[in-house]
């Protein structure tokens, strides 16, 4: 038996010596990829060893592994053996979505400059000699005579004060103080990503930057429409529509600041700060502003400018005196999320012509060239989601996320590894790449007579079969919704290539954000024309971007000032007015 | 027949060359004093003729007015008769009570400098062309690129600028915009003097200063107590009390915002800005703050600072981006009111040796001397407004606000001429003065025997014999009370005049503030020794300064600026601290 440390994720523990390190990442819940079964010839379970020692390099790992790789102790997961005591490394692209959504960025790369500081003082009691009066006694104490103090705290500052003695930690905005607590209390930030149709919120130490807990739930406001039009004609009916989709929210963002506060022990009351984005409609639905001018020409938002209002204004039950703070939008459909991508993507230092693509039910788009940003929105739809596929599903357990067909030959890795019960977005996009390739569908996405191949109204390819229950199946329909999504992507791409003056092939850096983009196969993705066929090197998945942006504008101020300057100085292409559109759209739906 | 005006009330209409201005002015429903019915021997109906031939001056007007007066105009209006159309202005000193507090302070004398301005603009549509966020489109219009709109204006914008049609008037509050309203709307503000007792709110047009509407009511606290002391007490019970206590005020002044609109045919929503002055107990209460530490030494109040809120934080119905201003308190019993008395009584700029005195059911007394401000705190008791005296009430119809006692003969004036039901606050003291001046009472205040006075228990002497009903009468215990609560004013003169190494009669200047100090007969108030006996010219009563110094704060900035320095520089004496405190108060209860 040897002691197994699986990083970044955290796991340890025994492993005997006759069991894979596949093996063994399984025995530990550690969810490492892999479509061949462990055979060895997929080279999907990819890790790294960073100490101790394991079996030989096998024949078909010398095949799947780069001599640059070998050199850097990277192994194929199903071919190496402990022989010691070994720690080894999982790189995120081997991980299954599930457990890459937890790992991804559970660090934000940025300066800390929080908005929030504390203070620690040590308060002098009044007397009737000297019977200074709560308000003046604290703001001396800190050194801000000038300074305010949060009304809301005021209403229970004097009770405070004497409960903790007159040592307190103080919680200072600016020139406010805005929370009170026992001394050496750490205080916390929420950054949450609300997209259409998941949340992801993180809670980050506010003196180190640290991010202490991470937590995804869907969107709620779901029950009123997979997309933000629904959701915009949802709210405009009558205000308390309006008021119930911003509950929603309010209601889903308290959850999640309660559960990950009960996960870090911190009260809910140690949360002085939040950051939130979202995409423009979102975003008013959230506010409670008005969109029923978003979702008519010339589709303005009510509010473009950053808000900072207090956290309560909304009914977010964090401390009392907590700001909530949203980055600008860019315009009706480029909103508060796509500036938080931006910002992740570095997009405004970008040297390089590059493309920051945050692909979801709404895909937003920007070109950066020669210091030009210029965005677009497409309406992609929540296919990716697995919406209006037959066996669509989201992410989850015994999702069929990766395929690879060779003749007969269908290999299958489904999340968690369990027996298939539907098709993730990713699933979908490699399995109409490989059937293409297998020229099961032509090139105007038709499918074509196969031995898999079934028709029972609409044809039907056979992924797997299931005893005593009806076959897994991919229909025509389902290629047909992928052909709309992937082309309101591509289309996006090349009209503003266009606009630009560029060839698609003079892009040379795609940065693909969005959970969704992390998990796609970028090859499928170029075969079936949803990205530009550039050399796959230029292409880097980065993840959950709006939520690492949401993180950097949480616990940095230089941040929401680049933010703002940002949303200045980006320009915005209604794709509705580019004059050849709807047939570069018509040929972007080509396989 | 002659049209007759009277000034500054308004009133106007048509007298018989047979009827006085008295009887022509009781047609007009214009309250003047009279104690002796009519026969120009009691004084108090002084009024000034302005324009106009009346009839010529009487042997008892020669007798009742000084040469001064006479060149003046000055008439008693129950021996003038009109000869022609005439103007007759009327002194607040010679109306009633309520029409007094009517009349009083309709204008403030202070340099507008308003917090909120009003702008009118056009903005521009949003086009395709140019699809400006609303937002950025009217701070844009209004000229404030870098500035910020109230988060629930925000809320409802959006549809208030097409509705609007893109033109419209916005109040602009600093950086801020808070409300929009059609072109030529005007804005108003809420000026509100909150008392242990009862609560005077004044609506007041921003953009003139100029009082639209005034209305008072009773504080509604007063079913938890009359004085301070029982409300903290109450408040201190539970949160939920605290709550109640609160919402008593806060619904209060927005039945009183609603009422004075109607009057003045404004909106809730017209009203963005409100000065709301009370003591530091009131203030605190107001505004949901703690109280507990107010009630224990050393009495700290928890805020102490100028405090400038949203409105809507405390439940206040006005404009949605309203901001409630509430000027400094000094200390734990000397509050915010006290500010506003000493702004309106220019007590900063006073040369002389000036004492301000704010008569109520708590009494703040201020001595400036050489530029120094000190403050005291008196607990004078309710008996003022007619609590725990055997026939008190408050001054309304029927109240005896006026007596003489000559022998045998006593003359009564009630408030509105009515039958005599009860015995507000200046009567009691005029009944006091004269029962003393008759030998009555003694120095000590014990009753004497006399045809008036009876023994049902303690001793009565009887006002008015009321057929069918128990005699009016003022009881030996009525007596007590008086004394108490005059010895409390007089001792905090003492302290603070001993303080400062003064005599009393080295005060020059006395201002009297309050309704009740305006309607006192100072002769009667220096005669039982509640004031200090200094010639009645130095003393000026002002009615309700704390209003004025309300309306002063509402509606200029600088005066506000001087609030904060007023509350910094006044020095404070705690009285119960004072060595000789209660020899000084058991003296001063002597008539």
């Amino acid at each position: 038996m040897h002691t197994i440390d699986f990083e970044p994720i955290g796991r340890r523990g025994p492993c005997s010596a006759d069991h894979s390190l596949l093996d063994c990442a399984r025995q530990l819940n550690v969810d490492i990829v892999s479509l061949c079964g462990g055979v060895g010839n997929c080279g999907r379970c990819r890790v790294q060893v960073i100490e101790g020692q394991v079996s030989r390099l096998t024949l078909d790992e010398a095949a799947e592994l780069s001599a640059d790789e070998q050199r850097q102790g990277f192994r194929l997961a199903c071919q190496a053996y402990p022989l010691s005591a070994v720690r080894v490394h999982v790189p995120p692209t081997s991980l299954t979505a599930p457990q890459r959504t937890q790992v991804e960025g559970l660090e934000v790369d940025v300066m800390l400059e929080p908005p929030v500081r504390a203070v620690e003082v040590q308060l002098s009691a009044p007397s009737l000699d000297a019977p200074i009066p709560d308000d003046l006694n604290l703001l001396a104490s800190l050194g801000m005579p000038g300074g305010r103090i949060d009304f809301h705290l005021q209403q229970t500052l004097s009770r405070r004060l004497r409960e903790l003695d007159w040592r307190l930690s103080a919680a200072v905005r600016g020139g406010e103080v805005i929370a009170v607590a026992a001394p050496g209390a750490p205080w916390a930030g929420l950054a949450v990503d609300i997209g259409t149709t998941k949340i992801a919120a993180y809670l980050v130490d506010m003196a180190t930057g640290r991010t202490l807990a991470a937590k995804g739930m869907m969107n709620p406001q779901i029950a009123y429409g997979e997309d933000v039009i629904a959701r915009i004609v949802a709210a405009s009916k009558s205000p308390a529509d309006a008021q119930r989709l911003q509950n929603l929210l309010v209601e889903a963002l308290n959850q999640l600041a309660a559960e990950l506060c009960a996960q870090s022990g911190l009260a809910v009351e140690q949360v002085v700060e939040a950051a939130v984005v979202g995409n423009t409609a979102i975003h008013h639905l959230f506010l409670g502003l008005p969109v029923r001018q978003l979702g008519l020409a010339p589709y303005v938002p009510a509010v473009r400018a950053p808000l900072e209002i207090k956290a309560r204004e909304i009914g977010l039950q964090l401390s009392p005196g907590a700001y909530l703070y949203l980055p600008p939008n860019v315009a009706g459909y480029v909103g508060a999320d796509h500036v938080a991508v931006l910002l992740a993507a570095r997009l405004a230092e970008a040297q390089a012509t590059t493309l920051a693509i945050d692909i979801g039910t709404n895909t937003e788009i920007c070109l950066a060239h020669h210091g030009r940003l210029t965005s677009v929105s497409c309406a992609s739809g929540p296919a990716f989601e697995g919406a209006h596929i037959k066996f669509g599903m989201r992410a989850a357990p015994g999702a069929i996320e990766h395929v690879r067909l060779q003749g007969e030959r269908l290999e299958i890795q489904t999340i968690g590894g369990e027996a298939p019960v539907g098709l993730c977005g990713s699933g979908l996009l490699d399995v109409v790449a490989e059937l293409r390739r297998n020229n099961i569908l032509d090139k105007m996405g038709r499918m074509q007579e196969n031995p898999r191949v079934r028709k029972d109204g609409v044809a039907e390819f056979i992924l797997a079969e299931r005893p005593g229950q009806a076959p897994l199946t991919i229909s025509q329909k389902d290629v047909r919704e992928l052909q709309l999504a992937k082309a309101a992507i591509r289309a996006g791409i090349q009209a503003l290539a266009a606009a630009a003056g560029l060839a698609e092939t003079d892009i040379q850096q795609v940065i693909i954000a969005g959970a969704f983009g992390t998990f796609i196969d970028l090859g499928s993705a170029v075969a079936i024309g949803m990205l530009p066929g550039l050399p796959l090197e230029r292409f880097h998945q980065v993840g959950n971007a709006a939520g690492t942006g949401a993180r950097m504008l949480l616990i940095s101020l230089s941040q929401r000032a680049k933010a703002a300057e940002l949303a200045r100085r980006a320009g915005y292409i209604e794709l509705a007015s580019v004059p050849n559109f709807q047939r570069m759209f018509a040929e972007a739906t080509y396989l």
